[in-house]
Order: C-alpha cells, then sequence, then structure tokens
C-alpha cells in the first residue's frame, strides 16, 4: 500500500483523492492507496474534508503533509501560485508529487521546479488528464501505426465560457502576478499538451492574445479594476516534423463548456476529436469505395484500453473522474515500476514553454523559437 | 458506516463496489460503507476480487455474505436466473438489498419477491441506473414543471449490438429456462423504466417480437442449438395519462452500442435524449421569436444535481461509473432516512410487467391490458 | 420537347413547375419541356403564376389543361381530395400523369386511379419524392448488393409540428370527408414509400393511433369543431421478406421540421439516415478491426448519382428542390423510353394501403393482413 | 426581360445558367431573363451546351458573347488567369458582369477590375455564394440587432480534400503563374467573404502557410514538377471593430468536401454555423435559466428569406444550387433598382486584398497591414 497525502480539497484536491481512492480498485494491477494526510485552510474544512473522501488526518499546514512519513505521494491541487514552493519542499522531501497544471505562474518557476524533480530522482506527475482519454490514446496509436498517413497539420481550439459575462466581478484569476496567465494557463495548455502528445514538439511560432473585457467591477462595489490576463490566444505553430498547425484558446466563448476540439491532419486520413464528446472519436480513411467514405464515430470500449477496466462494453462511457484515475494509476505504475510518468515535469514544461511563447509572441509581435 | 456485501464479481459486481467504496466521498451528505464480505466462484477468483475491491472477506457460498452480521446492505449482481432465490434470502435475514434488473426471470418470482420485501420491510432498489442521470432528472424537472407543456406521446428504442453477429456461439443466454426473455430483459426493461418515470405507468399495449438468428453454433462444434428468447421486440402502449408512445429494442443492431434514444412530445415543446451521449440533453421550447428556435443542446452541469458533486463545472461529464454512484447514494439515504428508495423492488416490478406484456402480446396477437 | 401542363400552382405545384422547367438543363440526358398550360383560381391567380412560372397559358378550369393538345405531361398538384376526378379525366384524355402523394382520399379512389391508368397504358408518377435522394438510391443499391448482409429490421419515423400548436383554428384539414387521413396521409406514407423501396412489402402491421387535438377552434370564433383524423400513428409491420420493423408519425412533434428518420438492419451492418440532413447517410459495417469501427456519415456527392449533374464535388448539397428535378427526370426518361416509371399509380397503391392498413387496424384494434 | 450570355460552361458555368433560368420564376418579384449566347470551346462543347442550358447562340469565341447587343448581363465562369481581360472587355462594352471568385490571378489585376467597373457604372457582382445563404443573412440580422451582444472574436476554417491525395498528378493548378494563389484563392476567400460580412473588413494579420505536398508527379511520367502554391494557410486577423480571430484554409484535409466552418463569439452569446450543413445555425444566448441554456439548431424556414420563395415549410432544405439562385436574384434586383449589388468587384477586391495580405505576411514573416 502507498500512503496519499492532498495540498488543496477544492474540485481538482477532490477530484485526486477519489481518483487514489478507486484507482487500484478499477485497474487490479497496481497497489492499493491509504489516504493518509490532506491539507486545508482553515482547518474546519480540512476536518470536513478528511472525514468526506476518507484521510486519517487533518491540517491546515501544508507542510505536515510533506513531513507526515507514511505519506509516498503528494497531490498539490492548490491555485497555481503555490505549486512552486509546495512542489519543491515535496521534491526536498523525497516524495513523489502529482501536481495539477500549469506548473506554476512562470516559465522560471516552472523550470526550476523541472531541474530539482530531476535532481532528486523522485517521480513527477502532472494533470493533463485529457492526453489520459482512451480515445486520445487510441488516435496515438493510429497515427503512430502510420494509419493516417504522415501527419501533417494540426488544428486545435479550447474554449470555455467562465469569463464570458461582462458583469462578472474582478478576481485575483485577473492579476499576472496572482494568477499568470489567462485562457492559455487555464486552457490552453491542454490544447498544447494534445498537440504535443500526438504532433511531437512546437519549434517555433506567431501569436496574438486579446484582452475583451479590460476591466472588470470589483465586488464591493468601489469601482473598476483591470484584467491583466488574456481573455483569447490565437496561435499559428511549426512543429518540429515539419507539420503547420493553429491553436486558439478563449475563456469568454458564450456556450463552450470544456470544448476541446483538435484534428490531426494525415496524408492518407484524418482524426478528429471533440473533448465534449469526450467518448467518440472520428476517424476518416482515404481506403475502400469513395462512395462508402465518410468520417466514422468511433465510440470508445475495451478495444481502447484502460477503458476495459471501467466497463466491458463500448458505448457506456468514461467520465471526467475516470480519466483522473488513468492518470493516477499511469503515474502508480510508474512510481512501482521506477520510471518516469508521463507527463512528468519536464513534459509538462515543454507543454508550458509553448503557451508561454504564445504569449510572448503576441507581446513582442514577433516569430518566437522554442 | 454501513456494511456493504456482495454476491456476484462480473462488470455489474465491480460497477457495485466501485460505487459503494466512493459514494459518501462523493456526496458528503451520507455516511461512509465498509466492504465486508463478497462472493465468487471459485474461492480462487473471490479471493482476488476481494483484494482488488477492498472488501474484508472472501467467500465461494452467497449465504455466508447474507449471514455476516457486519453486511447492512447486500447487492446481488449474479445471472439473472439466481436473483430470486438470493433476494428471497437476503429479505428473510432482514437486509437491505441492491439487486441488479431485472429482478428475476419471471413475473411470478418478480411478484414474490416485491411481496417479501414489502412484508418485511426491508429497503430495496434496482439497478436501474439511467434513471438516476441528472440529464434524466432534469427532464423529469422540466415535464413535471409544465415547461413543456401536457406531455401527449413517448418514443425510444434501446438497441445493442452484442447478438448481431449470425456466427456468435450458442450461450444459456438464449434458453427461456435459464435466461427468461431476451432484448427485453437485457435492454427493452431500461427503456421502459424511463418511460415509467417520464410519463407515467401503462395501461396496456400491443407487440411484436422477432427472432432473427433462429439458432445459432455449439461451441464445441457439435451441432445448431435453438435461440428461444427475442433478438427485437416492438410495443405501441398507451399511457395511464392518456398518451401513446412506442417503444423498440433490439440486441442485434448493428454499430448501437448503448443506445437508449428517448423523446417525450408535449404541447409546449419535446425532450429528447440519447444515452451514448449520457450528458446532452435535447430541449424544443415553442416560445421566443419562430426565427429563433430549435432544439438546444443542454450540457449537463452543476445546475442538474447531483452533477455538481462530481464537478463543479458543465461539459466535463459523467461516466457510467457516476450514474452507478448516485444510484448507490439515492439507496443509503433511503435507507438512513427509513423511507423507500426508487425504483424500489415494487417499482421495478411495475416496469417488468411491461416487457412481460410485450413477450405476451407477441405471443397471443392481442392487445394486452395491464 | 414536351409539352406541360400544370392544376394548382400552390408550395406543390410551384415545384413541379421549377422541376419541370429546369430538368433537361441540369440532366443533359433528356427532352426539353415546354410549360404550356397552368391552372388556378381565381382567373388573377393562375395569371400570375403563368407569367412568373413561365407558362403560356393560365385557365381558372382545370379542363381546360386537359384539352390542350399541346400538353403531354400533367401534374396534379391540388387538394388531395379532386386528385381522384382530375386524374381520371387526365387518363381518359390519354396524358402521362404527375400526381402528388396521397393518390386519394380513399382506397378505393386509388384503386379506380391506378386500374384506369393500367388499363389506358398512360404513364404516372407520385411525388413520393424523398425515394429519389441520391442517399437514398446509395442505400438501396448498399442494401441490394448485400452490403449489409441480409437486412432484418426497419425502424422509421416521420414528424413535423404543424399541428403541434393547440391554438392553432380548426381547418377542413381536420375532416375526414375533405382530407382523408391525418398525419398518415400528409407524412406517414413518405415513410412507408421508404420502407417499400428498401424491405419490399409489408404483408401485415398492428397499429394505433391518437388525436392529440380533440377539437380546435373555428376561425370566426364561433366554438370549436372536432378534429377526425389522428395526430400521431404508430404501426408494428412484418414485411414479405421476413423482417420486423416499426413505423411512427405525428403531425404535432414540437420542433420537427421535416424529420423523417430510417434505419434499416441488417446482420454485417446498418444504414441509418436523416431527412433534415438530406446529405449525408450513416453506415455502420462489421469489417476491419473493432476498434475502428463506428457509423460513418457519407456525404453525398458524385458517386452518388444523379448528384453529379447537379454539382461535381461532394458536400456542396442537394435541396428539396433539386430531388423534385430528380423525379421529374425519372418520369421523363420513362416517357421517353415508354416504361413505367417508379413509383407509377400502382407503385404508390401499395404504398397506400399501408397507411389505411395502419388506420384500419388502429380502428379495430386488430391485425391487418395485406 | 434581360438578355444573358455565359463565358465557360464548366460547373459553375452550368451554375450559372441554371440559376438564371430560374431565379425569376422562384422569386416572382424580378424579371424574367432571356439566354442567349453561350462561350466554350470547342464549338462543338458550345454548342451541346447551348441546347442543354437552352442558350439561343452558343460560340467558341468570347468576345462573341460581349459584343452581342441581346446580352445584358455575363457571367464569367472561365479559369481564374482569364477574368482579368474578359471582365474589363465587358465593362468596356457596357454590360453588367457576374464573375466567379477569385476576381483575378493577382491584387493588380482585381484593383483594375474594380476601378474599372467603377468608371464605367456598370453593375458587377462576384459568385461569394456562401454569403446569399439566408441562415448566413440570419446570422448577420441576428449580430446587427445585437442579438449576441457586442462581437468580440471570430474563428473560421475552410477544408477540402481535392488535394489530399499525394498521388495526384500535378497540374497547371500547382503553377503561381497560372493558378494564383492555392487553398486561399480557391476556399480562403470564401471564409474571408463571411467574416467580412459578419463582423467588418479586417485591419491587419499574421499568418502562415504550408505545401504539404512539394512536387507531384507529371502526368505524362516523365517525372514530378513542383507545388507552388499553398495546401493550407492560418491567419491571425485584427478586425477594424477591434474584435481578433483566426482563419484557416486547407485543400489537402482529408474527408472535408465542402466545411466552412465559422463562429462568431459574443458579449451575450455565440453563432456557429458548418456549410457541410448548411441549413442549420447555431446560437447559443445567454438568457434565460442556466439550466435551460444550449447551443439551438435552427433548421432554416421561411423565417429566413428568401427560404419560402423555395419552400414554405422549414427544414426542407436549399441546395448549393439554391444559393446560386439567391446570388443572381439579388444581383438582377441590383440592376432593376440601379444601385449596387453586394458583393460588387469593389467588395470582392476587399476579400481578396485579405487573402493576399496572407500570403505576403507567409513569405515575410511579418505582420501586414491592410
Amino acid at each position: 500500500m502507498l500512503g496519499f497525502g492532498l495540498i488543496g480539497t477544492g474540485f481538482m484536491g477532490k477530484a485526486h483523492a477519489l481518483a487514489y481512492r478507486t484507482a487500484s480498485a478499477v485497474m487490479g494491477d497496481i497497489p492499493g492507496v491509504r489516504l493518509q494526510t490532506v491539507c486545508d485552510v482553515p482547518t474546519d474544512r480540512a476536518e470536513a474534508m478528511a472525514r468526506q473522501l476518507g484521510f486519517a488526518r487533518a491540517t491546515d499546514n501544508w507542510r505536515n503533509v510533506i513531513d507526515d512519513p507514511a505519506v509516498d505521494i503528494i497531490s498539490v491541487t492548490t491555485p497555481n501560485a503555490l505549486h512552486h514552493e509546495m512542489t519543491l519542499a515535496a521534491i526536498t522531501a523525497g516524495k513523489h508529487i502529482h501536481c495539477e497544471k500549469p506548473l506554476a505562474l512562470t516559465l522560471k518557476e516552472a523550470e526550476e521546479m523541472a531541474d530539482a524533480a530531476r535532481a532528486a530522482g523522485t517521480r513527477t506527475m502532472v494533470g493533463y488528464n485529457y492526453i489520459q482519454n482512451p480515445a486520445v490514446l487510441h488516435a496515438q496509436t493510429l497515427i503512430n501505426s502510420g494509419r493516417i498517413g504522415r501527419v501533417v497539420h494540426f488544428r486545435g481550439c479550447v474554449d470555455e465560457d467562465y469569463q464570458a459575462d461582462p458583469d462578472l466581478p474582478w478576481t485575483w484569476r485577473a492579476r499576472r502576478a496572482d494568477a499568470g496567465l489567462g485562457t492559455l494557463g487555464d486552457l490552453g495548455c491542454h490544447l498544447v499538451s494534445i498537440a504535443h502528445t500526438l504532433m511531437g514538439p512546437i519549434n517555433s511560432l506567431i501569436a496574438d492574445t486579446q484582452i475583451i473585457h479590460k476591466s472588470r467591477p470589483l465586488p464591493d462595489g468601489s469601482g473598476r479594476a483591470e484584467v491583466e490576463n488574456e481573455d483569447t490566444a490565437s496561435a499559428i505553430v511549426r512543429f518540429a516534423n515539419g507539420a503547420q498547425g493553429s491553436i486558439c484558446s478563449s475563456r469568454s466563448a458564450w456556450g463552450r463548456k470544456n470544448k476541446l476540439d483538435w484534428e490531426v491532419h494525415g496524408t492518407a486520413g484524418m482524426i478528429a476529436f471533440s473533448q465534449e464528446r469526450l467518448n467518440e472519436l472520428q476517424l476518416y480513411l482515404n481506403e475502400g469505395p469513395k462512395s462508402e467514405q465518410g468520417f466514422r464515430t468511433i465510440l470508445t470500449g475495451p478495444e481502447h484500453q484502460p477503458y476495459g477496466q471501467f466497463c466491458p462494453a463500448p458505448g457506456h462511457q468514461l467520465g471526467f473522474g475516470d480519466l483522473k484515475i488513468i492518470e493516477v494509476a499511469q503515474f502508480i505504475r510508474a512510481i512501482v515500476e521506477g520510471r518516469e510518468a508521463f507527463p512528468n515535469f519536464t513534459d509538462a514544461l515543454g507543454f508550458e514553454r509553448v503557451i508561454h511563447a504564445i504569449d510572448q509572441s503576441a507581446r513582442d509581435g514577433r516569430r518566437v523559437e522554442l
């Protein structure tokens, strides 16, 4: 049995706790996990969540999680500004670390985190959970096996509408010093993780960004404050493999709840996907009679592992939480087998270099090489 | 803490165990559950699944689950022919019972089970999990609030393709004495549970059924054996509320993996749903300018409880396993609050009367009153 | 050049005139058509439509169309109650007749029309235009070539919402003596034409119908009048080839504008179609790796003739009017080649026997043999 | 009656002839058109098409069309390289000109054409037919009325697969001197016409392009020749109204037959559209209860004019040819009313400046101001 500690019990903290509780029972091939110490503030909150989620101990001091000798793996799911300090401390303590994305507010911090993890030899995992989807893994398999020929182009958009309403009050999320990037840090990096996984690394890009709602009302009614980070971002990228592509993101796109649409163009076919229908993969192959060609909708099933660990019948569908279970299981397997997980801090740093390059290019008006 | 026992560790048994392990951590408002005794055969299998799923004890004798004083709730997920004996024994032992659908092979057995549960005052729940979907619950809310006017018509189809291949070998599932009904027992009853929940009870019907593959090869190559239960079923129903509707099901429908499509016609709008996209509800309202009317795709979100217990953001999607967690939580709440859950054995009996009536009508060629 | 006469200049009359004007220019392989005489009432209307549509002469007396020696082909697009007298007169005059569906209010009248046409040896065509769609013709080709194996089941629904509003005033369409059947005559017969074309004839059926809005307000505000014909109809059918199927129709289905959905189940695959997306055919084949199987959306293109006569590139889409052009071209080819068109009066009579059988079964509560 | 002349009888030439034959009969409010002279080479081809399409005269010399005094309107549907000379001659002859897009191979030529038309006061129309779609016109109405708030972002892609196959032989279309731009000229300009119509003019952009298949086999087997124009193009644009957006196009995107997808983001809602489903408009409005919000699919109908001239019932669908009829009717109305049509040569020049700016930016690696 492995011991698990959690810092932060918001949406993602709960998702981590549920996944660590459950992964072994779902998968059958990995050790069980004991939920040891959970941290949140104030203490009441920590204790309530410990009861609900099944942790042995609660604390309002995150260093107690790191110092807990019963803890082998620590999930850091606090606001992004806190990842850097917490993960560095956990690395120093020799823990394996599962950090939510993005790694940090700045590239410099992210680099320090990746460097420290590499130096310490501790295992790391970053919560780019959409690349753990069996549908995406199947896309990767198809691409790697040459099923759609040589990959030559990529398109992707990732949109939500949580900042679409002009009347939403200003929060710290709008300040660069507290929140870092805007839609790029929240959403765009997910899309980059997909692009990178399916197409390989991005070499260079040009980009533009836009702040749609330039100020927002202060919650206390005392006026308005400036929004400092981008609502939308658009980039045109060149991959190391010679392909081009485009990437866009908006956090102010009405009606989009978890749109993360992408398509990979090959010389013999195309693969397309939409996260709002996460159990469906679209595949077009230039084979067979022209009169019968068309995009086919593949419903994820036991042919697309590890779907079968959840359900032996296709079309029954995995949910958001199941993707987190798969991610956790991948991490535990890597720990047990003594190898790196994907994506570890270094991989995630690679993704996040891209979103910062997009920001840079938009500011400078020039192509950025990576 | 409640004690949980499980009989049967196939697909549904595992789904039950995962849901009982997790429901309290997801929901926060219900007591935790201890996994006590699990039964399967042979003993090796039971022990392996106990380890994987986290049960304290394993057995190859189902009566040990029932006799375990630490067990408060028993899930019966064995083949349908075994439900009757096991649930009656569990009722006698005073356990609360969570039984997979359908209740039994015959109506007579199902009636005995419902009668026994009522007489004993034990709580029961039957695994019609698709009616626990927040999208379906929202449909129910819309209908009950009159949002689509008076409901006047229902349409539904439930199809899969697990018996579509003509070359599949014969199994016991094809024999009435062992398996009971065909597609009606496997799939049709799910659709009836939806129709009943949204439209109220069915009063009478006419129906027809079809065996597409009249015989199948015996697995040992010694010839072919007859298929005794239906591949497809179609019924035209009259509801107690005066509406009509149609219901169809096939287990031999190529490409359908978990198609459970239905629509409710109202005098002011329509609601439509497809289980293969279980996080989407289609709603048409005759309101606003005609030039802007259209079916809208509502992505399930925290406005559709208990989705928010899983995820605070819409569009992130629940999966099959999450519906089972909701079902388990409903059952635990009913137990704790000392009231009946929905659907209990009596409710389920009501659903299953309909599938047997469809079978009866198809055999007799006459309208069957319920 | 062939001479064309038209009786009735409503929606369908205009559609016929446009198609006859255009078919030769589209197709290239059929003679041109001169628009000779058009009839409507009052005279002003007839003259205005003659000018707009390009007819040489206008009249308010339909017998003038029939008596016009320059007219070879007559389209009858008047209200259904008038088809019988007009087509019989046209047959007597030796004209080729293109009649809108349904043939007549009663089966008896339809039989007389089919008998008279056969006896006179004149060519006939009935406006079941949805079976002229290249997507449907491709479905037929796939089925006939065994691409989806043996066909074993059929499902279809045809719905609109033109009678969904409870407040719509009463019209003559609600009276059986004037309008004949309700949704079956307007919509249901289209679906039967598809079922018949793809599956072969229907042998017997059981059915039920429903009048949702039992009375409607009189337009003059003097009270309410009874609705005599059905708003919905549902039938379970047996085909001559041994397959079963279900058929439903509603004219009171909010949000459905031209829903005519059907699917053909085969032992090796499935074909599905939705008229609201008339340029898309869904095909599932049980071939290739399971992990790549899925319904494919085939966009109609030049591989699906006669699409290529309209456009050499797939995905550019045909519209409703184009289907009528294809129908007219089929009819002209049959006339020129001296053979029967499909569907002629006898074919259409076969379709319409089914809708009357559905009405009969719903009234009698018994299976009707055809 | 207006006299019509046609130069070029390929796909677009036929589409123009059919539309001019039919527009008056469809619309009712515009004068009829006589098809006078048609030109193609060789003479046989011209004569055959004259017979099929209904022209009075055929010629293999395009100047005969321009010199024909019975001709008021000339459609130029020849290969793009010929537009410049032919339209300038037609302008000189005082004809009204309907030219297919793009106007010319180079901006310089296009400017000369627009200048000449303005100077001569002749009416012009360019075949950007997708902006004539009632669904697109409805989008424009919604946007202009503020229904989705302030428009803040645009996304669009236009893809086909006619150059996806690596084994296709080299043609003149791959040579800049003959064909001008690649996917930008064929497809990209359509998308720009939409963006411009819905969002207003584009001020500046950055872009990148890609030649996927760098050479192709010569048809005579004598080796391979270079492809000089782009297979894909991507641009990030800034609109005069302050919004940003992205535009992409590929002619090598397997499975895309006529994908022209775009979405307009507003501060109160979103509109999305896909040309492969040209009768559907997607609309999301942030109004009403959150639990009922979703993208609605509006099926084009008589509320979206001029759909009703084709069909009085929604959901019956217009096709590609119908959009050309609407375009022709718009042009004839402008001629009759003595005003400019949209888009005339000057409007089209505005669109085409954008595709040339995309090409320029991709070559220079810098932002291009318009």
